[in-house]
């Protein structure tokens, strides 16, 4: 039996055009710029994300990292919203590689209130780091893939720069908040001054993502990069299924959408589960399990020998992901276990 | 006229025992641990706070600092309760000097709920730091000098414990908290794993803090004090003030708490201003202005023109704190100035 | 015209067969530690390398920074050879990732003495760092691809070792030194804790290297890894490149080697270089320009516009490095432009 | 028997003066600018140092590093003599505190060639820190003392500016330099951006350094010298001291370098011992054992039973440094004991 993985949509598998585009790379050193792959790849995200440049990663957290240390100080303070990936998820390393605090503040499906930015910002006073930056997550991952609202993003975004203090965007969804919305990629990051997205995610390319910025900010994060060894050589071959990936993966994300709309109102009307609807926007669903002879170990673990796959995110919720490897069929095969399970009682 | 200067325990003058402890201090190089003065603070330090052994820096920052460092390794996580010194007012030393993260948990009164420092302990994940050290803070100052219950501090040291993690506590001003409960403050610390205490707020010594923990804790903190540039050289100077200080100040602390009370109970009878007497336990008031023509930035101004000194920790709150160079007939001066100009109106 | 690209063997083109494999690589998500292909990488490495476990980095700077990061304490010391790429050309990384000081000594041909090591490692003193690692590198790339004796690797390492220290091996070439000596390479390797090798400089494959250790060390070193943002998705379709790297482009370092012993002894024909044959030991040649009209920069463009590309690597020399798309004849072509060249002066 | 102390002039009791000093300082919070005899303090170090500002720091160790931190960003590397205090014996905080790597140029007598300086200017390259600082000492302390040629730092200052890097000096004995020259001390240090100067080495003043610059620096630094906890409260204690420091111990220094002068001469004659009496320049003396049957260590032991202290500052080598309290006769008496020890074998 083949599994339905809804662990995340990082579990996507390159598409047969995507390892065609990787057999056939035209490639070189990047390290010394002569990948056209990759120099095509970087001109092509950054077109879409309407900024002047972009730099290839290997990940996403690389990414968000390097645009840490690019915009940020030793010794500064960054504002993240309080379940945001770049704080909960990436080791530390906003302290162990920039040297910086966090200012955590909690947000609404994971849109935080400007005045809480704004009153978080560090006065001049010489007990006080300095706030250097402000993160934002679009889509958030933590509430189940919300979209940040574009007027969120821009009075965060104004808050922080009356203050003469930059903002990055967590875009590694980013595409699905666009198609979600309806609206451009480019218009929704345009309050920000970095974006990093990924190819690797919904838009299933094997490795990589993207931060894009002003060209004097990338070529700063150049040298991050190396630092952080993410300076590759014929990554190429990496960017090739990129390309395919901008090119052909993006629309297709509203089939993921509507699966996980599909999902969600299934698990909606199972006793002993509940859903939120409202915070299913794009393609995740995070299930809270009322039914108390459950905890949510032992659920993902009897769906698993079900043939579902999906990871908990607290001693009572899980999460699932719709993805290009999960089709319409799948998602009603994994609302008939799931139902089955639950009931069936641990 | 003479200012009542309320804006902290930290502007005590030296008593002329002080003065006269370091005009005749016995000397010596204290890098090569030849200080005998130091060397008796030091001493009696760790007796007084039933520990093994102790470490004189020059600030409480530093002590806090120092212990940060010691206890943990680069990239690991440190749980701080939200409105702690540690966290607000050290510069982000946490991730500047040790490259931890924090993580902030809300505390009632600066007690934390056990339950949540347990829920907040990383489990084993690729994705995540380690937890590295719980710190927690008695008296807490931002909540106005509350003390933490002691079954709190065994609690949390008790969650912490289980799970392998080290304890600090802050205790700038433990020895309020001991005079507050009436109890040894080796009592009060027993349950944690190191402590700072200043020498240099309510106790009136110009200069100084201790740091103290287990014999091995404490010379591997002398590295990083040293490498924080905290090795001092004939620094039995103060400690001899330092001395004095231990002797003859801590029970004399249950002064500044009665005008603390008397101040708090008469601001409380002030119409525009509120205070929650119950967080009135040591030396110091926080005072809500709820009369909306007043800020607490002009607040705080117009008191200081009629010889009040005090300041503002919110857009609304102002604190009091007393200390032995304020008197009994000081604070009904105090309260004159006060009632008078917040009916005055800005 | 083709350009005979003779500036670093990081210049390799993947095979047809790397090509073919990517094309049909089985892949999973890695950071679950479900890509086949990684894991048969991982296992492969380790054998070859005679380690118990290994990890696909990115890049050689990852794995060396990596390396560093898992072995070493905040604050410590690093012994390094002070003409080695972990120290020059890893942008600082070993004082900016893992906030540890150098100490370096100069080497004979990146071979440092053992006793020189010994004297370097601190003693317990407040005022010193600890020595926490000392990092070899093998070849040396600096001094012209030179290879450490096998005797004075096994002495650092045993100084190293009676003091409790260490040793990282940064053989981004272990294998040319294991061909150019005829021995395993598992033999050259086997008194050193880690090794960092690339796949992506003389073995051809487009991206990658690989950190070996013990199983332990490589558990951490994982972590340190996702740290970095070296933690990839189906990173499959660059092991199986790699695979391939493995099992067909080692023993023909043999014809590089070749190659550049051709190119080494024509140069040291031409009046106005000069070429220490003994240092052309692998498969670069360090060329020293003696003919004062020339300088290595006007040299190196010179040669570009002859269709040679090489890189300078001081004010007063050049150097050229053979790898699998450097043929024989290439050299002789090579040969010929740099006698023109020179004699024709600038 | 009173013991004749020549580890280091760090070792300096307080004079009379400074004790009654101390015992009538006026003070105040000097975390809120309030002390009146530290600002007295900061503005005559200024004025004496011909920089605009100073900042009181508790040791030299803490002014220096404050500098690293003020003059660098995260991931730079500063350039510092290979013996040199900041690099040696400062717990590596250039790496640990600043993360910035070291680059060491050996001195000549503590003096950098100025076009090595040059040549460890980083070019522009990914690769590549930045170079952020250069660091001179002066006197130079491993040399024994020596002076820096005042145009070696005026030509070294020049490269460095020419690159746009800025300059500090570890001035730790800057008087002595000073005295030893004839010059003002702010002739000496006319070309650097930064001075730290020390008041408890020479100038015997029990504790305390002060770092100097552009007001702009200070006001940076300060905040620096929080972070590391260098914010004293009622430091005018210490203050006081050092204003009498400055006062009346910079020029009796000339006696300290006629003794040590003597004592280098006597030993000179000693058969067994050699001092290369052109770098007795100050107040230390370096010591070379040549009598085989002695190491450093024995040595040192061996006087320690005689009443003379020192320190071995490597395996053949010891240290003798005159200050305040080793008068013309101990310096007799140290020679007869050293003559003693020398000839009488272990």
């Amino acid at each position: 039996m083949r599994a339905i993985d809804l662990r995340s949509d990082t579990v996507t598998k390159p598409t047969p055009e995507m390892r065609r585009a990787m057999y056939e790379a035209e490639v070189g050193d990047d390290v010394y710029g002569e990948d056209p792959t990759i120099n095509r790849l970087e001109e092509r995200a950054a077109e879409l994300l309407g900024k002047e440049a972009a730099l290839f990663v290997p990940s996403g957290t690389m990414g968000n990292q390097v645009a840490v240390l690019t915009h940020t100080r030793r010794g500064q303070e960054v504002i993240v919203e309080a379940e945001s990936h770049v704080y909960l998820y990436e080791v530390g390393g906003i302290a162990a590689l920039s040297s910086c605090q966090v200012k955590t503040i909690p947000g609404v499906r994971g849109a935080m209130d400007p005045a809480a930015v704004e009153a978080a910002i560090r006065a001049d006073n010489v007990h006080f780091p300095r706030t250097g930056l402000v993160c934002v997550e679009n889509t958030h991952n933590r509430s189940g893939g919300c979209v940040l609202p574009p007027e969120n993003v821009a009075a965060v975004a104004a808050v922080a720069h009356r203050h003469g203090i930059p903002v990055h965007m967590d875009g590694a969804r980013i595409f699905n908040a666009a198609v979600a919305l309806g609206r451009p990629a480019a218009e929704l990051v345009a309050p920000v001054d970095s974006v990093m997205f990924c190819l690797s995610k919904g838009l299933a390319a094997p490795v990589g993502s993207l931060l894009v910025g002003s060209r004097e900010f990338i070529a700063e994060a150049r040298r991050y990069r190396k630092l952080l060894g993410g300076g590759m050589r014929q990554a190429g071959v990496l960017a090739a299924a990129g390309l395919v990936a901008l090119e052909m993966m993006i629309d297709r994300l509203a089939d993921d959408h509507a699966n996980a709309r599909r999902l969600a109102e299934g698990i909606a009307g199972i006793p002993g589960l509940r859903v939120d609807l409202e915070t299913v926007q794009t393609n995740m669903v995070v299930v809270e399990i009322v039914d108390e002879r459950w905890t949510a170990g032992a659920f993902v673990q009897a769906l698993r020998t079900q043939g579902v796959l999906c990871n908990d995110t607290g001693p009572r919720s899980v999460r699932l992901v719709t993805h290009k490897d999960v089709t319409a069929a799948d998602v009603e095969l994994a609302l008939d276990a799931i139902a089955r399970t639950v009931k069936a009682g641990p």
